[in-house]
């Protein structure tokens, strides 16, 4: 049985050009004109661009003293409905500390859940030998990259030295850190600033986390993995002071790359300052948005190629979850949504305006973050032998965004009112139509599959060759010139 | 007749994977394993990647009174030799300032002497209401970009206002504008200081074109090609002041591309300072060679994505033609080889180092520019469809670089004594092996072909659009807001 | 017979405290607690400081077909109501050309007309033997810095050769060059084009000269006096782009010098969107008023060193001249007031907010200017020795700015409306006091005077020394190692 | 008894003249022209400068299990030789934690050791309510600057919480946080691999502290101080990364001071590469000696005005204390000297160079400091009431700097061999003089004095009112906008 789109116009992150897709079983069998297949899915008068790729989610994540309420189910589901036909999900250590029990915590909450495919990352929590050990025993498990919190201190925040001991295990085991770039001391020390002035309302959050502040966290983290000589992913990237460390360490050769959100393009901070508790809380997330002068430097870096991919964050709280902040803002569960909307925004706010090309939109939204994880062309590509998760883009679907009609389980939408030039016709994972626009089907739990990911991609092995070539040089003396002691 | 490349390594812009190539006639069939054809030729412990395309050379240019002495013939056969399969020859107008004719001279002289494919950008070097025009002729002939020099004061020199009309009419027309960014108004200041005081040796041709005066040339095209609301091509960027002026530019969201040359990261200015005449005056190019901090700029840049193409400005002059300027630097003809070594060296020092992935080496050397000049994937990739440029490159053939073996009709090679670690062990043109390691057979003239460009590349598109969301606003007054006039 | 001030707080560039001043005839004749005079002047409550230099008007200039309407007697009388005692007028050539006899005839114009003294600066707006023999001539005449303009294409403009051969005669004549830096002939294209679409409003002055524009020129400016080994002041930096372009040759050790008007400093570009005509085209100055972010960009630049002067470039036409530009905003003279309220409006949106500390707000209206002019310490200081010209400024004087109660013969005011919190009680031009606060009496023409300033301050004495010291190395080489020739 | 300084050019921060001084006790008196003593010291053909400052010396501290060997004896002596008058040493609390007694304990040692004038610093090592409430008293005991050390993890250093903490109260308290800018968790894991890999010679100390670790710390401690609302000093500013954090933070208007030291603007990372163990070891100071490009940076800002201040980090342990590290650098002591050289040396390099003008010699030696401390103009000022702390600065008085000619107690000298063109003919502390050269009188202990610094000085001042006006904004939100909670 096989399967072949037609009449679209493909776009990948390298070109875009008109051309038939074959595929067999749950793989592109072909690229080309005039193909045919058994069953054909049109595209005419639409796009054809490989499926979303969303790197930053957090389903189910016990977190805060509660748990994101959005399910492995419903954002899968959702994120189908948008495009996506992977996500990328942060596993969390549990009360045992241990990486490969988590791992395969994760992978029990989402066994038969899944509408299409999920990979790991874990996150490093604190330093000790058994970590060391247990982060080869992952990557072997198909994790290549590892979370490092430099925020929610007396919670999931490391030290200096703590993220030094595991990018330098990262280095070794030709994984990938990735951080939250926050300083948690001094955010800490500004909630209680705040709360202790009796400033309780949702709009400290964004006071208690300047740009100064991840700007920081940003530079820090640079320095230490280029310490540790191995690349680094700065998830979040909400700022132009944390673009600018970004962009500083890349002109040094450093091999750092950001992941803006496509909330934090398109959102202000303005929303902190609604005069209802609700829909401020709804928004609060870490980093905050910002304003308008961020939104451009982050757009700009999009298409500079100091920063590579658009994610979510999706960390889904509903508004009951979130008014157990209602006594102060450090209680309100940080995270927000996004999955569902990500390309349909990005592509409006993006491509309509002419801020991307739509290969430059491919590339953000599947492709580079295929190639940083080491999984591409199996994800994020249109070439024979990829996975064929493929989205038929429709640039003339119009609709306004409404919490009402959305898949996710959350009951608002930060994007809530908001109108989109362009949505998923029909969305295929591995071959299978799992999404297709009016026909209301919800995609189908435990079609997805865990892609694991292989270790030492190219940069990594690169930046180990440079790293040896320039490590420091050391001097020979001679006896007689060292002094023979005190 | 079907020819099958087996055993190699493929190496892309995006990826690396083993894989065979499938050729028929002049272009690529298939990619995959386990291909057959008729003709095997054996990649086995090689790379196969994509021929390379230097965007920028000068072949029998007529310059500073001489002629360029690198033929269609010997420098296309040098070109394959050493993996590159296509040029982009520098069209300048000859004394009826006609650009169609001067085309129609470029087609005649490569005409049945090119053993690869070549491509023209055609040089605005004045402005009048005949060269609005025939931009638009060239255009339609296949040429999507235009050179400026704003060095070469009294020759090729453009002013700032002849810039922003060319640019403008770039926008209208899908081109691309290129700049030969150095300030000539200065530079001829300086010329005529040092040799008053008698400073007549060729080390006064770095003295008179430090990298501030290429840093702010740089910088203010820049400006016009934003006021003009048109992407833009620095050719030859060889200094951290005129890339940084384009990193400031992509940073704000500008479109803008920089080309380092392979000679600028890998030799320094100390050439100059040579006690031999002849040595030094042969390096004698503009820009000058710079310093080791200049080059770590531009590696950083390459990886950075701040800078996308590595050329050579090959446009080689003979020892001979050199002492011309014996009685002053400024008389020595512009110009150097490298055309030949490029990918060898880049490799080298490059790949070898671990400054670049093996898949930015490709990037950089053929994939970006075949984007950036809107024919890829014809000429870039390896993908079915496209034209079987390919090079097998063998990373174990090293060799010393000697002007006593190359192809180049020059008599002397700036890159002498440098050992390469990697070399073409078989260059494919258009599907037929143009040149094979250790056969000794040189290139056929005659082989190679013109290839016309299209306008309007993506990034020609989205600049437009995102222009025209952000012109101007005007204001509407009602008359009783005007005065009505003294 | 001697005058005491007598109880107020002296403020410095380099500290505040309590202390008399004793005057004797025109200058300070001592400084320091319980000093006795024939006469005393209250300050009790109030602050004492240098009177302010503005650096930047244009009084009675001829200028795109009118003249100023300021003269040389109001506007001094303006300035010194106002707490400023010395201005720096530019002086452009006649249509003879002559510098000599351009200086003679602004000394013409100021005789007997001035209130408080006045320097001049000359401008260069062409090039040939004579200027050169010329600047020395006006050297001598007291006159160390000559004013270069970037725009004005067709009128005052110079081109960079011009610029180049004048800055290196400063340097020889150690004179320190001006700019105004905008690219005129981007601003004539983009006037063209304005005009061409019909949009012939006064916002088109802004959109014709966008930050890019400025920034572009000012990193023009910075390479050809760093080319040329001397100093260079920026006239009327508005933007960050040029604010940029001083700090990156700053960090370089160059020797630039920028000066923000308080203009662009308090006023944004909103004003040009007027819905009245008159309102907008009153605000028509070159470079035009920018945004929020600019503004914050410059106050930075005077607490970080950046920028050390605020001048006003006070170039005043009435309602009626800038109806002028009814069928055209490029016929709209360019220039504006603020001579008049340049101490207060700068104290009340600086010192009084932080921005500024005292000394800082001192050191920016009068000292730093002072020693870059090499007028240090005759005017900007309080010490024994120094010129009398002294302001008692009154930090509780409140008053709403209103053309209707200004000096200065200009019927509108770009800050009317506007609320200072200060004012001068007192202003003493070198020892007689020519302003008093509530007393409604004129300063009185003809009591100014022509102050010469002397060449080769310090920072050129220290520049020439450096540029020798690392001036370009060359070669010698042996004949043996030079060929004979072709 | 009064005294007059002769027939010398002054030079002070804002200029240069030529006048006498009138000294009466130990204050200046006078200034100007002609001015009769009863002593009369010759300053014909020599400069009359303010005494030079050093902010930054270690006497007698205890430091990595051994003291400083230099003493206030000794160490007076030899900065007065120099033509240094006035240090401001570092109080480190003792075992018993007390800020006071640690103040008590510096007093002690000083009193009757002393010859030239001292403060404090005082040294924050931890955090606790004991030292919040300590620092408002030792502030009125005088001292109004606090040193924070991010270095000697498990020693000195401090946490980022504690310095937030530390910095809000120096907020309040008026006074001014330091930074020992790097960063020592990295350090420590640094020293701990290089350790570990037999590599313990004294060049792994400048390994194991590269730039970007100071580049790091400088950037955070910005952050914090700007967060806390009060400026920041940066202490031996050494490199590029430190400096561009500083000028970044300045662009936006923070309040932040840079001291390089006179040994990083003039020795290099060579100095560790020595083959010879203890001419290494000597060299061992934090941050370690850096190259050229790091030293044209430091020099850039003495003037572009982003650094203000040349200290020496004095703290001198002899060729035996450094061979305590001989089984690994870690253990080599921190420190090295320059007290003695550190004018002779600047005025060589910098002012004879034509880097500095004369006037920014002085700002950088003394004015600058005193301002900053707010102890100007007691200290750091030519004018009447000033301590009368002056050198007599002769510009024809060359030596070769050996450490066998020097005052200080150490038996080498990092500046050995090094030829200054200028030295100090007479040094005067508070009227008296304390050196004159070629009388090899050692200058008498006792004769110093400590000087207290009030505290608010007036960009703490400014800075504060700044930030009120800009604190965050917060929302007031009606009863039925805020849910009634969970």
């Amino acid at each position: 049985m096989t399967t072949v789109i037609k009449g679209g116009t493909l776009i990948t992150a390298d070109r875009m050009w008109e051309a038939d897709i074959l595929i067999e079983g749950e793989k592109i069998a072909a690229v080309g004109p005039d193909l045919k297949g058994d069953t054909v899915i049109d595209a005419g008068g639409a796009y054809v661009i490989p499926g979303g790729i969303d790197p930053h989610t957090h389903l189910e994540m016990p977190f805060m003293g509660t748990t994101a309420a959005e399910t492995f189910e419903s954002g899968t589901a959702a994120a189908a409905s948008g495009g996506t036909t992977m996500i990328v999900d942060f596993v969390l250590p549990g009360p045992d500390g241990s990486l490969v029990n988590a791992v395969k915590d994760w992978h029990r909450k989402a066994d038969g859940k899944i509408c299409i495919d999920v990979g790991w990352h874990v996150a490093i929590t604190g330093w000790n030998q058994t970590i060391w050990q247990e982060m080869a025993e992952v990557v072997k498990m198909g994790v290549n990259s590892f979370k490092h919190f430099m925020a929610y201190k007396g919670a999931l925040m490391v030290e200096d030295d703590e993220m030094y001991a595991s990018f330098t295990r990262c280095a070794e085991l030709g994984a990938l850190p990735l951080v939250h770039a926050e300083n948690g001391d001094i955010i800490a020390e500004l909630q209680k600033k705040f709360m202790e002035a009796g400033q309780i309302g949702p709009e400290g959050h964004a006071h208690s986390r300047p740009p100064e502040v991840e700007g920081e966290a940003t530079n820090r983290a640079i320095m230490i993995a280029d310490a540790a000589g191995v690349p680094l992913y700065v998830v979040h990237v909400s700022c132009e002071q944390a673009h600018e460390a970004i962009r500083r360490a890349r002109q040094k050769g450093m091999r750092v790359f950001g992941e803006p959100l496509v909330q934090h393009l398109t959102l202000d901070e303005s929303e902190y300052f609604d005069k209802d508790w609700d829909h401020a809380a709804q928004r609060v997330m870490s980093p905050p948005f910002r304003n308008k002068a961020h939104q451009d430097s982050l757009w700009a870096g999009l298409t500079a190629g100091s920063l590579q991919v658009v994610a979510t964050d999706h960390c889904a709280f509903t508004t009951d979850q979130k008014r157990m902040g209602l006594k102060g803002f450090p209680m309100i569960p940080n995270g927000t949504g996004g999955l569902e909307d990500r390309l349909a925004v990005l592509w409006t706010t993006g491509v309509e305006t002419g801020r991307l090309t739509p290969e430059e939109f491919v590339a953000v939204t599947s492709t580079n973050i295929a190639r940083i994880l080491n999984i591409y062309p199996r994800k994020g590509a249109l070439v024979p032998g990829a996975d064929a998760d493929i989205v038929v883009w429709d640039p003339k679907l119009k609709k306004t965004i409404r919490a009402a009609n959305q898949l996710s389980i959350l009951d608002y939408n930060v994007f809530e009112g908001i109108e989109v030039t362009a949505q998923a016709r029909h969305t295929l994972s591995r071959g299978k139509v799992v999404w297709s626009h009016g026909q209301n089907e919800r995609p189908r739990a435990g079609h997805g599959v865990y892609v694991p990911r292989p270790a030492f991609p190219s940069v990594n092995r690169a930046l180990s060759v440079w790293k040896d070539l320039n490590s420091p040089r050391f001097v020979h003396r001679d006896p007689q010139n060292i002094p023979s002691g005190v």
